[in-house]
């Protein structure tokens, strides 16, 4: 699965830029694979981007119409089906995230087979994996985990990738969920995954690779959270990391969605590393990324002073300040090895 | 999904026991429920249950075509498909436990048309599930968990639930795969649902019950396996035991299938105690279960003695001995609680 870049982002009408949380993902760090985005009367949300029509988004060189939406019941409502249904016959590909295959649609589906429009759907993986095998393949690998879901593990992922090509080092990001493919153009929605297969997944999503080869892998869920904890430990296993970084939200005090109280980043180092080794004997913590943007400048250096102490491991928000401390302890850990 | 007994059990022409483990397994635990078996030439398997043909098993009362075989590929021999059509036309309901749906397979696709038979796929789920939401449910629940996959989880939970209603406990076995299913006529292949929502499945699977009730939930995989952790783990938190038992295998040496080590049961009930936490604070083992089938009775006799002084909790065979010491325990444990 390879998506045709640039992209048009279709935002329909939802409520607010929360449900427009993947097109936000593209923008902040595909923004020059992105020619505007496309609104219905009523959106609430903004990308920030040209608003464009379907003709004047092709006339711009867009080849996809990426659904950059998400919406819990994973429905797709019937008055966005006409749009997409014009975007295939003005020769767009699509791309979506949702649950509902898209061509379950009987007119998309028609569409389909009328313009010969490819239709990705990013959370359903087209053929089967292979089942873990625990092997030590070659090449390194970097894992973002999480006290939480949705605390940053994508964003830390990305800078971290940044960074290192940054510093000459050879790194490559690796998606494991929907955002993460369209900013990627591939990979893999591991939580789309029948449960048998989640560590092979993972597997070939990081594959064998040169010796100095580092895949940065965008963590999923947490080891912590009661609803997807199978799937953040299925990754872990799969993508046997050398190094990981722990992610954190520092206002949060229940997992998201549920009532369970957030574990502390030493809960998830130790139990990162007991469940970690089983792939990866070395397994070993080289920084931790604290979201910070409910805190002002003063208390966000405040948090990462207090955090870097507390672990002796560097420390920072990836989003707002420089990962160069943890690149160097990375490069530190792993130059002589 | 009720699946209706009594069954004819298939077992096509497989090569031998191992490959007819399903047909085995509704033996030992559902004779009554089975008229007979159904072979083809060349089968090497025989659960001992007389020889019948569709037609002799029908006028013994059966009700569903069970295809009691696994094949590691999950594919359906074309041979074994007019079989089954005939089955079907002759009024009987089928079961099947493969990865592929039986209705992908043209024949039988126009087979269900035709005769208005049930094709019951037990891999797949119909319908979605919730995600799991971590809440404490009433009433009580023991799992089995495993050193390793196919170590005697089933069998141990089957052997538990048979002692617990002779001691006059209210309880229940929960199957959460294939032979489980076939054996209890109901329940969920919590390999086969997506990987988002295996502790949803788990929590439907074993739901709020009356103070007293115990479901006793069967196992799957192993926290340290490194193909299915991910579905042990999601397994042990939807599940939220207030008990569980250790079944281990005292001469394996890897695990089954990968080149991985088999841990020790001290190693197993650290992580099962450290993750199940999360949805039952007062996780607690009640006993250990070993499968000594490899071993003479007086090996098995030691090894069982010196396991039970290790740890220092009941420790039996569930299949070759009596569990009643775990039953002392759990009451005991329980009875005040």
């Amino acid at each position: 699965m390879e998506i045709k870049s640039p992209y048009l982002l279709f935002l329909g009408d939802v409520p607010d830029q929360l449900a427009a949380k993947t097109a936000m993902g593209i923008v902040d760090w595909r923004r020059d694979w992105c020619v505007g985005q496309l609104r219905l009367p009523g959106c609430g949300a903004d990308t920030g981007l040209p608003d464009l029509s379907l003709d004047a988004a092709r006339d711009a060189g867009a080849q996809t119409l990426v659904i950059g939406i998400v919406n819990a019941g994973g429905t797709f409502p019937d008055h966005w089906t006409n749009v997409i249904v014009d975007a295939m016959r003005k020769g767009f590909d699509i791309a979506s995230g949702l649950h509902r295959p898209l061509q379950s649609i009987p007119a998309i589906a028609a569409a389909r087979e009328e313009t010969g429009s490819t239709v990705f759907n990013i959370r359903l993986s087209e053929g089967g994996f292979a089942t873990g095998r625990g092997t030590k393949r070659i090449g390194r690998r970097l894992l973002t985990v999480g006290t939480d879901c949705s605390i940053g593990k994508k964003y830390a992922a990305l800078a971290l990738e940044k960074a290192m090509r940054a510093r000459g080092l050879d790194a490559e990001f690796r998606a494991t969920g929907q955002t993460g493919i369209l900013i990627s153009g591939r990979g893999v929605a591991i939580d789309a995954v029948i449960a048998d297969f989640i560590s092979g997944a993972a597997e070939w999503v990081s594959p064998a690779n040169h010796p100095n080869h580092w895949d940065v892998v965008e963590g999923q869920g947490s080891l912590f959270h009661p609803s997807f904890a199978g799937v953040s430990l299925g990754l872990l296993h799969g993508t046997q990391p050398d190094a990981y970084v722990v992610c954190h939200e520092p206002t949060r005090t229940t997992m998201r969605n549920v009532d369970t109280p957030l574990p502390t980043i030493r809960q998830v180092m130790d139990l990162t590393e007991t469940c970690g080794r089983l792939t990866n004997p070395d397994i070993r913590c080289v920084g931790i990324a604290i979201n910070t943007a409910a805190l002002s400048e003063q208390d966000a250096h405040r948090v990462l002073d207090e955090t870097e102490k507390e672990h002796g491991l560097p420390t920072s928000d990836p989003v707002r300040f420089s990962v160069d401390a943890i690149i160097d302890k990375l490069i530190a850990d792993f130059s002589q090895s």
